[in-house]
């Protein structure tokens, strides 16, 4: 006999980003909700330093966000970015907008201010409860159990539910119940890049300004490495450095001492090292991390268990989209949710099948964004493509998108769909700029279809090589 | 201060066929070889049935047997196939030869025997000690030394050695030290394919002949799954079923009787059903196994240990060239070994520079074939292909090969090179016949040209769009 939601016990491990909102959901939902996080409370205790402070959120983050009507209060929280301001080793920077549209960017916010959000709107629901210091351990997906570890007082207890979501991020204790079980064939991958990330800062001015433009992603491209920089509310940016492990001049495993970084800094991010006087302390304060992507399939475990988010697609932060990415995945739930509620194992397998391959895209359009971010936006063919994307995006803003576009504003069309396309129009440009290096624009319009007759005939290929 | 080959003592896990032809050459190289095997001496019991044995022999395989010089011993183990024998549900074959020129075929060859002949040639040396039903449990790469448990007395035990090689297949203990250790940043993925296969068997006729044709490989591709054939030395053909776990009418989950077996064979390969009346006993006789893809990164820890083979990269079958694959390895080892010896550190390090992305390229062609071999193969415009293939191949033995050839019969470039030229040559050669479906071959050396020229654009596309 099926149950109604609200004598449904959903079991959710991890109160993060993605997991606060689901619960939200879901406690709108009706659902009788628990939610069990590792960490403290981060309403209560500073989260810690040099960890992902601030985020990108877009089109596909404000999807979810709209789904539990709290637009009007994130937006009080975001700093929006307009383009990418590139720094040369000279100091000399070029804004280079994400849309020919006025209308379209993104935005800079604190991952901590919107998990707290969430967390308090989730809590006002009385069928949901969060509970944090709860360590998962292990889960039981055949019983649809799950053990954890009560931090506080290191007791451990079982938890029984209907059934469990585990949003708990990358390194998820549900996924590693699948691969361990050798239950079933589960695939899996996890994927590191040749470089790590540290955190590091500009603090705000002495009037509580910002030292260097506000609504900007600032990059300094270097080739092998880079600096980016996103602003807080409080006049901070918060700046990541990527680098390398072990190769190249300067890397993350000979930078040992004060003096080391400083010659770093002071030879390739002069201008930045200026407003960072602060460098040293922040660089061996906080800790250098990896940078990794994980696929698998299958998420989820009959009508019993499913990953969402980063547990079941973790990704490189170089398109800005992880958190929009998970935020998107809880309103594809709903909206299977609103199809088969009441049948769990279909719910899933429904969600599964729409899902998996446009969270396969994103990860690896962030893959190729992190070299596009530290080497391509400082290449002059490169920068020519853009100046045309922004030239067809503005004159025919209803009929061009470019890849940037298509992926971070063009939320009705999955990931899948946005590289595919996006893809097809960067090598249509590329070829069109490679054939003639003086390449003029004469006439617009002309340009056009040009451009999409070529990536047409590009994706004809491709299918046709496929035999699909 | 380095100690000459024949003072240092290199520890082989696994002697199959990777392990064995690495203890024969390293033997010959005057190290001092131990390895250790978990199963028994195949050359003493019989190999359990149902797992490939049989396997596709060539030229790159050939490489490592010539390396040995074993040329002559294993040719006569060889049963050359010339191309793919197509049969269909009406029973109609049709010969799709593997390349235009006569001297470029494929063999299959018994697993058991090859292995048994190299572990003979690898014992006839002093330096080389192979033991058996020695199962290694995990090996501690900082110490380079590996834990054993002898299965005769179920002792366990340490070796200690130089540096440790690990060819102990797919579900390598080395790569699970790797993995589990968390001592440095291992990527590393296992991909299953939707589908499992079983191995079947069709027997000699009375007289001890081929029941059907004995030098091609054969194949019953139906779309979604297929069954396929490879002749045995005597008389026998080992044929392998590839079908889904769960999808389509029939399915191995649900083929659970012998009537429903037959039912499926009568409908769809009733040409086959005639040839073998043991049908059933093997079906449910014989393990039903998944079909999986493993790649890692780093292979090797420092200069203590190294993994190679299917350890390293496990690709799944429909190339025909898993077994030549790992040859491969040990001649790309071998010529490493020409160059740094005395540096292990070096060795690993250069060896896996050079090798990573062609076990890489290797492991998505075989994926591609999966889907080639039980669906395209029988796609009109995909026998028109192999027809203008076969045709230029014929016409400019010189000028053209294929990617059959590229990957199979051009074993002086690498899989990645090979994968890359044939990719562009296949959407070349689509996009023509897509182009003009009508499309007649009048001047062949005109077709030779525009072939060429349409692949070398694909490819300078793709490198501009890689901006490299």
């Amino acid at each position: 006999m099926t149950k109604s939601n609200k004598q449904q016990n959903v079991l959710i491990i991890g109160a993060g980003l993605c997991g606060s909102l689901l619960a939200l959901r879901l406690g709108q939902r009706g659902y009788n909700v628990t939610v069990m996080e590792k960490r403290s409370d981060l309403r209560k205790v500073k989260i810690s330093a040099g960890r992902s402070i601030n985020l990108a959120f877009s089109d596909r983050g404000n999807k979810g966000i709209k789904l539990v009507e709290l637009e009007k209060k994130v937006q009080e929280l975001c700093i929006p970015m307009h383009g990418r301001m590139l720094h040369d080793r000279e100091g000399n920077t070029i804004m280079s907008n994400y849309s020919g549209r006025s209308h379209e960017y993104i935005n800079s916010i604190s991952r901590g201010d919107l998990n707290a959000l969430l967390l308090d709107e989730a809590e006002k629901h009385k069928n949901v409860s969060i509970y944090f210091n709860r360590a998962c351990t292990s889960v039981d997906f055949e019983k649809t159990t799950a053990y954890f570890k009560d931090l506080e007082n290191n007791n451990e207890f079982i938890e029984d539910a209907d059934v469990i979501l585990a949003t708990d991020g990358a390194g998820s204790v549900l996924r590693q119940s699948y691969f361990t079980s050798k239950k079933f064939l589960f695939s899996f991958s996890q994927n590191f890049l040749t470089h790590g990330y540290k955190e590091l800062s500009i603090l705000p001015a002495e009037n509580g300004g910002y030292k260097t433009f506000k609504n900007a992603l600032h990059i300094w491209p270097r080739g092998d490495f880079m600096i980016i920089a996103l602003p807080n509310l409080d006049g901070s940016f918060t700046v990541t450095l990527f680098l390398s492990y072990d190769e190249g001049e300067y890397n993350f495993n000979n930078l040992t001492t004060p003096e080391r970084v400083t010659d770093f800094f002071k030879k390739e991010f002069p201008d930045a090292l200026e407003l960072m006087p602060n460098l040293t302390e922040d660089f061996f304060n906080n800790p250098t991390a990896p940078l990794g992507t994980v696929k698998c399939h299958p998420w989820h475990y009959k009508g019993n268990t499913l990953l969402l988010g980063d547990a079941a697609h973790a990704i490189v932060p170089f398109y800005g989209q992880g958190m929009n990415a998970s935020f998107e995945d809880v309103v594809e739930l709903d909206a299977v949710l609103d199809q088969y509620e009441g049948n769990w194992e279909r719910v899933f397998t429904e969600y599964e099948k729409t899902r998996k391959k446009d969270t396969d895209a994103i990860a690896d359009l962030a893959i190729d964004n992190f070299h596009e971010m530290k080497d391509h936006v400082a290449n002059p063919i490169f920068q020519e493509k853009r100046k045309i994307e922004m030239v067809l995006e503005k004159e025919f803003p209803n009929h061009y998108s470019s890849k940037y576009s298509l992926v971070t504003f063009n939320e009705h069309i999955g990931y899948r769909e946005a590289m595919l396309r996006g893809r097809a129009q960067d090598k249509a440009i590329l070829s069109l700029l490679y054939d003639d290096k003086n390449f003029i624009i004469k006439d617009l319009k002309e340009l056009l279809n040009k451009v999409n007759n070529h990536a047409e005939t590009i994706l004809k290929q491709d299918e046709i090589a496929g035999l699909k």
